[in-house]
């Protein structure tokens, strides 16, 4: 069992609750030798971090990740990476009117009607606090991906009813140009007037996250059970909010005819490739060598700064209304989660692949 | 590592190729002492047989079950259960042709690519053959259900552009009372004509199937990794032919305010229930005692009948086109995997959860 | 979880119970590419088959192996190898007047009290009947680890008291040369007489085997929890009747003093190597590249045809005695079980050594 | 795939390596609600901890558990139990002389032929300094085993050539009333007397640890691969320094008949047990209600302090020769190991079994 693992050979476990001493992990499968730098992790930590962006919570946590095990003078020892954050501005006491309240479209109800007993500050391990874990095994995954030449990027491509259209090509510096990382600059800003709106009604806002991974090989993934998109749905659908996912044509597939549908071979010098991209890279479950291309969506943020009426455990009717520190919209600071999510699973796949021939 | 088996508790694993001996499986976590109905998978499997529906692939298989262990008396006895299904009507010379030609938007290149070595007679193991399989283990896992309360129904709410209208309850003979397992009787009819027209064209089509499993009781999926929708989304994106997955509001909530999406929770004679359902049943991951609704989209067959250009395993030019006995759209007969497929995961997240407390 | 399986890369699954329909199995992992000699394993599996020895049951098994799916023309596909066989001669009238009673030191009793439901035929799966299955996986791993010159053999080293000598070498004739697989042919022949005699007592004997895995390179296992001799262990541990085991000196090394027991490394040409071999060929858990020797004890067999005090599920005291066909000793039919489960050990560690490092 | 983990559904995992920041683990599968002592655990690892006997290692290390996650107000939350231990003594200096020298039936060698990297500072990860992680998954497992009444007790019974004799009983306070963990107390002190004498010579001595666990009810453990035995064997062989590992009857089993061997049942008020047992508390794989009872075996420490004869990396002959803080014999503190790898595994087993029936 594996309820609090992600991945086969190269796979991340964490622990933690949202205010309680730490959060962390252990990363193992990651092979020796693999060189390690450790400040490529703490910068995409930070791009999660929240209290850096003006749309985003104001909770002050320094998230400085500590490395316990598994690396020495810069080098993967092939052992487990043992990993710790502590938790330094968590404020319990702004969860006290709620420890016997359910929020709603929270974990909470559930939760009690699972374990029996909750750790009500901060959602506990359902806060989306835990995703900061998961961020540093995303790191570390990404620097056995880069060697091999394969990049994972997402970015916000909806707030909302705001749409960015489709551009041709962008960098990471376009991405995180602004607070929103929408590399399309008027949209942008049109998502940040947006978020700054709703917030000012003390109310929150959904969106969608697309995410491109360059440079995979053909032939990750497994037939069955374990597609690659299969994998890749698993990781985002696990992210706290994420309420949908496609991969390549997704749902307008449905729609269409096979004639219309189907991505053609062709062959040049060698290397076959296809004319169009409606399979998002991956057939048959195992990736082509084309571009994996794929879209998440996120739920408008649970906590509100609006009265709602709701019961409590004993099912008696309680008012509920957010306090602390929330984030308006979280797509913003779901673009570097979404990005390790994918990390862990290629680079889980990656190893795998190591096994499928003799 | 698991890729050939579905289920952490509650497991299926399957083997075997398209035009081989025969297809399998063994079921593993059946509880000892469980009644088990054989004729009940049978039933289930025969709806998912192919050559019964006019719109259908006109392969005749019998699809005649055994049973091998695992089962006494009607009884399941705590061991595993062993089951096999021969291929009785593999036509392995139909797909002679096909032996050098990577078929597009078929899984056909990427396997190469992975193993090198490719069974090309029906697609070998990525056939949706391989699905037979899953349609046993989910009707065994129906029985777990059923002990429970727990009904799962799916039926097809698209075909193409046609989607039928929201219907406010309907009977599972309505949904099997025609081809095309629509429960909306005029919408059904549309989708046969359009399926028949498009395969007179030698096209194909995608489609929706819509999925709702009621009798849930909260408690259900793990906090973080293992979400009870995380869960269900990987069990339908690793059915041939999905590109997209979404729970409750789905990909509309990305456009939807806080406000506007929380599911108000109320209570009636000590039962907590929620006045509205966009979170699909599921709240941080587990179960909240709501129905569970999902959607998933299928793309067009890629087989169709009409020429493609693509090319060869050595990469040179070759002209493609479908013979053999296909489908021109999955959807009618993917509503028993999806079933299948729903079931064996809220089976398997029904005996983990008897893990949860003291 | 996986009770029903072996290995974590290279996984054998198997099903059934001793006088059901079939038993058999599912073999994963195994590499696309292999070349595959089915009929090596139909020679293995004879060497395990019961009523081919005067010493052993007479229970007639073909012990037709037939594999349903994942190697074409004599290669292993990469997919999973699913395989049955049929029981045959089941006569499980033999086995209704133990229906209700628990037989001393088998499995009757505790399983009943784990299942409360049990298939008494012939000790349904907890017969040693299962471990044929074991059988085709572990000669199917030999395969792949014939590919790399390594080789495992086993032998009788004991029945009873008696004990054959230390040997330099002897080849897989000397041992088959017998019926006891003793390959010390005085021993040998001293060992059928006593098995004989005990055998018209209507009892039963113990006995050890010793097997020796040659030609594992260094770097195999895992340095904590799976270290290979823990999973070697495991794996003989899994068999029925075994008591005990101990790898290279073993039990004696508690009785030694450091300065008497270290290996002494050495190095020729560049190879080192060690002087002695009390470490028996594992040190820290991983493959040192010296042979890899272990001993296993079995029990005397429970089942035997002097009447035995019992009681039956109701606790009401019964009198027991054997019938059927069974072994007055299992150390011969073990010879093949005990290189079976360390095939599957090995084959499964050399896959997992792939990931080892960058 | 879990090369750091043990244990299905009660599961730790471990990470650190001897002198690096940190050693520490995960728990997972600790059912909400169990009260949770963790002074009880804090005094476990004391037992384990070195630099308290005067015939142990004088490294001088706290061993302070820090809890982070998963138990709140000395309750079990039901999410994963986080723990680090500083390494506080670390003297990595004391192992420069030995960063290029394989000591003999170290780990060294097999860990470079597998990683091509190694931490030489203490071992590593191969340093039973690892097992400090294993003793607070053990004492956290025990808390859950108390609640059920089931208790593990081990004791040294044999170092060297010197054996206790049988006792029928003895208490806790009786074991732990010496250095030498061995409840008879003229042994003890002869065992003590023997390891002085051994340590002023530079040389190290094995021994034999034997484990009883009371109060296992019928129905723990899984009838083929993961006999409650072979997890136990698996658990025994995983600890560093062990060389064989017996249940029940053990070895003695091979020399003895059927006859003279099986435990008879009798049954006295509804309670079914048996007169003998050399089955040593599990039969067919499964607990059968009487007491667990098994030996292990463990070799002298390898590194003494006398010099050998060895190679370096690059095949060069060096001497080397012990320096650091060492256990002359490692027994006295492998108890606490001992128990904590039994209570896991009975944890284990104990969830395990909530799933066996309907």
């Amino acid at each position: 069992m594996s309820a609090n693992s992600f991945g086969e050979i190269f796979k991340l476990t964490t622990f933690g609750e949202s205010h309680g001493a730490a959060i962390g992990g252990i990363i193992e499968g990651c092979p020796a030798g693999l060189k390690m730098n450790t400040e490529l992790v703490q910068l995409m930590l930070d791009r999660r971090r929240p209290g850096q962006l003006s749309i985003s919570s104001q909770r002050k946590e320094s998230d400085r990740v500590e490395f316990l095990s598994g690396i020495m003078e810069g080098v993967a020892l092939g052992t487990p990476i043992g990993f710790i954050i502590r938790n330094e501005d968590a404020r319990p006491v702004d969860y006290n009117h709620l420890k016997e309240a359910y929020r709603p479209s929270h974990a909470d109800f559930a939760w009690d009607s699972k374990f029996g007993i909750r750790d009500h500050r901060g959602g506990g391990r359902s806060s989306a606090r835990e995703t900061a874990s998961r961020v540093v095994g995303g790191a570390v995954a990404m620097q056995l991906l880069s060697g091999q030449n394969i990049s994972v990027q997402a970015w916000v491509s909806s707030v909302g009813t705001i749409t960015m259209p489709e551009l041709n090509s962008f960098t990471e510096e376009e991405i995180y140009a602004n607070e929103i990382r929408c590399p399309h600059k008027e949209t942008a800003e049109e998502m940040i007037q947006l978020i700054k709106k709703v917030r000012a009604d003390g109310d929150s806002l959904g969106g969608i996250v697309t995410c491109v991974i360059k440079g995979v090989p053909p032939g990750l993934g497994e037939p069955v059970f374990d597609k690659l998109h299969a994998c890749l749905g698993k990781a985002m659908l696990s992210i706290n909010a994420v309420k949908g996912f496609e991969i390549g044509s997704g749902f307008a597939a449905a729609t269409m005819k096979g004639s219309e549908h189907n991505d053609i071979f062709t062959s040049e010098k060698g290397k076959i490739s296809t004319t169009t991209n409606r399979s998002g890279g991956i057939q048959g479950g195992i990736s082509n060598g084309e571009y994996i291309i794929f879209r998440v969506a996120f739920k408008p943020v649970a906590t509100i700064m609006i009265e709602q009426q709701s019961v409590n455990a004993a099912g008696e009717p309680v008012m509920v209304k957010g306090k602390g520190r929330h984030d308006p919209c979280v797509v913003p600071r779901a673009v570097p989660i979404v990005e390790s999510m994918a990390a862990l699973t290629i680079a889980d796949h990656l190893l795998r692949n190591r096994l499928s021939r003799i």
